[in-house]
């Protein structure tokens, strides 16, 4: 299973593509792209989406994952972070992916354990994960890489809901919790 | 010349296209896409893309014109607002049209004459400007239809002050304003 995890922008749009195949994760791809603060809104907008597309062109992702925004930032930066990331989900949308939100919080945590972890702790434990201490991925890319991971996490906690929720639904489990329920021909 | 106005929103979005032929204008298509506050917030993004890219490639406006986002409300709305706006922005952009941003204010006071009219106003004054006095045009649909008009007028003005310019550069203007400079061969 293939997940892009981006990490939306109008200076810096981060991206990373993560594998996961019989358990083992894999770097595919990463980038930030770095966006010019003289070229348009719109220039940079175009720019976005062409990005987002091609790599879900080319490396044909299962999963879509997107940072959700931080709200501290004023009203005019909300606005032109409102439109990166509108850009980028109707990318996903326009390649009938399913789009999964995460916030800052959640990434940090599903990734380093803290919530509040810094950029660069971030950095590390991505490279840690993925086994690639060696190569330099800057904390633009290291934070779209944990999006993915995140959602990769998620996915595997609801799988394992999922599987216990089913084996508590089985005769055996409800025996083994109702031993009294069970009536013994004499 | 055909020019689509948008009047983005992740409530309602407004879609107006007009026409203007030897001086004529004439209202070409208006609609209010009323989207439920029900469904996720990614399928009302796709349906405006998909609903932007359905008049462009019906229509073939050939000017593109889009509402600025009004900076008063709370955060969390700005960045809806944001989004809904990045994705008209993508579907002009994807169709190679120019885009041209305008402000509440600039819209009403170049249809109505005043920057604070209301939206009442600005439907009367569309109505009767287009000439189309017993066609049912909601507010959503007329505040589209006045973005659009207020690029006409903007072009048009553009191409008077051109015009004036390209006058006042002339010998013979040059030659009205400097009398004095007329050295007659005696």
């Amino acid at each position: 299973m293939k997940i892009i995890g981006i990490d939306p922008g109008t200076t810096t749009t981060g991206i990373g593509i993560i594998e996961f195949l019989y358990g083992n994760c894999s770097l595919i791809f990463y980038d930030a792209l770095h966006l010019n603060s003289r070229d348009s809104l719109h220039s940079r907008l175009k720019k976005i989406y062409d990005e987002c597309m091609n790599c879900i062109k080319k490396y044909k992702p299962d999963e879509f994952a997107i940072e959700t925004a931080f709200y501290g930032k004023n009203i005019q930066s909300t606005l032109k972070l409102g439109q990166a990331r509108g850009v980028a989900i109707i990318a996903a949308l326009n390649s009938n992916l399913n789009i999964a939100e995460y916030s800052p919080r959640e990434i940090k945590k599903s990734v380093t354990g803290r919530g509040a972890a810094s950029k660069e702790q971030v950095q590390y434990m991505v490279k840690s994960i993925l086994s690639v201490k060696r190569t330099k991925i800057t904390t633009d890319s290291s934070d779209a890489i944990a999006v993915a991971l995140c959602h990769y996490y998620s996915l595997q906690n609801n799988l394992k809901r999922h599987a216990t929720a089913k084996k508590e639904n089985t005769w055996e489990s409800f025996i083994e919790k109702n031993p009294e329920k069970i009536l013994l021909r004499n």
